[in-house]
């Protein structure tokens, strides 16, 4: 028996809901996605639920439950992830917060992504705070991708039941800290001082300077939230399945689950998990893990930011860049060596402009797949697919069954 | 991003088998529904399971189980759902039983619904069998719709391990009540003490005199069963959801359900849970209550009894009268800020005359679905719908969600 690699991709936030302008298409059905749509008549499709029907998941519960893992029992918190992605190396008892650089004006939050800055710029920025802001415990800040950042309180793991000042609406001011206990509260404190202190130091920053000059959101606040702590892996992915796993990633939340579950995790150069990102260089990168691991990850972003938007038109622009990038991989592998599963983490509708609990487009293709009567891929073809409605946790369990590396349960 | 408000219609017993005289369709497909139809072209369809696939589900539990709960954990038995229905406001230690008034002749039941007498019949009935009936503890009794009634024994609740004296057949003398403990030992004794006293009430009471030369089956005799406790609800639908809730029922079970998880209940005139229901009257409360409310409950119940009484033709003809209630609704709202969803909390297959575990056809409608290809409501067009099949308590998830009133897990 033929023991065959595995590819799976993640087109982030694929999931979406009809689309006026589009004739009540979704983009996915809108956009122009001659590969996809070939594997669709090779391999069969379904839909699947990230968690369970109806329930909107997050990028780390849904990829943890894609995993195999129940999220119920192993989330401890996004922040976590997020730092572990950054490529930090964690403590059990530390606290790690996700951080987006904001905007503030007059008390008022008026950007809650400072203009979407750069990951050079925001490299730039969380350095100087490093460096500059001054706590009663050690800490890590550092930039992650786009407006996004890491902080890490060492130590200050109890004390994880603190909230956010993040108002997740511009044309508010922040929230202040609440805390649970006396250890979060103190946590909630740090926070206070951290927020305070880093203020002061992003007004006066040259990068911030040259921002208003040109006219641009000045990245001068920073807004926490997603406390977290060490993830509860029972057994990595690796273990559990025997497989060398290797992943194609460039947001560092992602990462973060990849690297908690045993994958080794490569970010090419031209990555950067934006609308910018360079497609090819991941497709290649795809093809050489794929000769060296069993089982492959690649998660592609910029499709979920395009439904965060509500931008439909670039939502399918940015479908069309991934169906490029598939393209380039099934180019340069061989499909009956290969089980291909193609769906996203969750559905982002543009109408929503966050996560959705619809479920998600599922496509499966290569060695030892039935194929089923479907013609392309998109969300009205995966309800009449081979694979019927399955549940996240179903995808890795089916794709290794598939490549011939399953374990009987019996005799 | 735009909260919608919800609208969940119940069709009870709605799902059905195959009919012969109807060439093999069922009474949903046989029945002419132009508003269904429509509806099924412009939205989803699917099959849902109330509880589990051929698990057959009471009208409690069903109704239980699509609302979120796990029956297996909250029920308590129906008894007291009918008592709470039908208004009584009942306390932690009292246990409650469902009463059918029947018909007895030489010992033999011979109808157990005694010939279906009217709501008005049945309440001047339990008045005077509340007013002479003398028991050693408190109790109430009073009629609910057409030959149901309910019975509380004040303060006894721990008898519940108590049977039931319904043979569930005509042509079968009534049982004696079993019990499984001392408590419900006295329980026992006190309930073949009632149902004595109530027989000598019933048999010279001038209503049953009237019948008698009528030739209608008296109602001389009452079948209790449903021995149940205040059902577990750890939290109510309105508070896990945030919503304010309304209902229009007319049957006491069903609204016992509703009022238990926080339910405002209706009932406009002419809403009779029988037969003659006024389904104008239902379609212009529901209207009317989607002004007020977010989320608005519509329960229809013909189509079950026709199923139970197996008449094929009456249940299409019944579900027809309910097509012309929907039919109303949409005429008067804009389905893009409505979700809607259609199905039954079971099927009532006219060939069982009573609850089958075959899954429930379902329709979702409304503002964000994802049309299938799907173009009339019906058993077999739900099996290609793209809703595949799900479970009774995926039906309100993916509701909100659609609403955009759902809560993400994760980041």
């Amino acid at each position: 028996m033929k023991k065959r690699k595995g590819l799976l991709i993640i087109l982030d936030g694929l999931g979406d809901r009809p689309i006026k302008e589009f004739g009540g298409k979704t983009p996915l059905e809108y956009a122009k996605t001659p590969n996809m749509d070939k594997l669709a008549k090779l391999g069969i499709l379904g839909q699947q639920d990230p968690i369970k029907p109806g329930q909107p998941a997050g990028s780390d519960t849904a990829h943890l439950s894609i995993f195999g893992y129940d999220p119920y029992k192993v989330y401890r918190g996004r922040g976590f992830l997020e730092a572990l992605g950054v490529g930090l190396d964690l403590d059990e008892d530390d606290l790690a917060f996700r951080v987006n650089f904001a905007t503030i004006e007059n008390g008022i939050i008026t950007d809650r992504r400072a203009g979407r800055i750069s990951t050079e710029e925001a490299h730039e920025l969380a350095k100087a705070i490093q460096e500059n802001v001054k706590l009663p415990v050690d800490f890590i800040f550092v930039g992650a991708t786009g407006h996004r950042a890491v902080l890490v309180l060492k130590g200050m793991a109890k004390g994880y039941r603190v909230g956010e000042n993040d108002p997740h609406e511009a044309g508010k001011p922040p929230h202040r800290f609440t805390w649970e206990d006396e250890e979060s509260k103190r946590v909630a404190e740090i926070l206070e001082e951290f927020v305070r202190q880093a203020h002061e130091v992003l007004e006066r920053h040259p990068i911030n300077e040259k921002r208003r000059k040109e006219g641009k959101p000045v990245a001068n606040y920073l807004l926490i939230r997603g406390a977290g702590t060490y993830p509860d892996i029972p057994m990595k992915f690796t273990e559990q399945w025997k497989v060398r796993a290797g992943a194609v990633i460039a947001v560092s939340l992602v990462k973060g689950v990849a690297r908690a579950i045993g994958f080794d995790v490569y970010t090419p150069e031209g990555a950067t998990g934006e609308y910018n990102t360079d497609e090819m260089a991941k497709a290649k990168k795809t093809v050489e893990l794929l000769k060296e691991y069993d089982f492959v990850f690649l998660h592609f972003k910029p499709t979920d930011a395009a439904g965060h938007d509500n931008n439909p038109k670039l939502k399918a622009e940015m479908i069309e860049k991934a169906d490029r990038m598939i393209g380039y991989i099934i180019e340069h592998i061989n499909l009956e060596d290969v089980v291909i599963a193609i769906t996203g983490d969750h559905s982002t509708p543009c109408e929503v402009m966050n996560h959705s609990g619809d479920p998600v487009p599922l496509l499966i293709v290569g060695g030892g797949v039935r194929p089923d009567h479907t013609e392309s891929f998109g969300e009205r073809e995966c309800m009449r697919g081979g694979l019927g409605r399955i549940r996240g946790h179903d995808i890795v369990p089916v794709m290794m069954d598939l490549m011939n590396r399953s374990e009987k349960f019996g005799a």
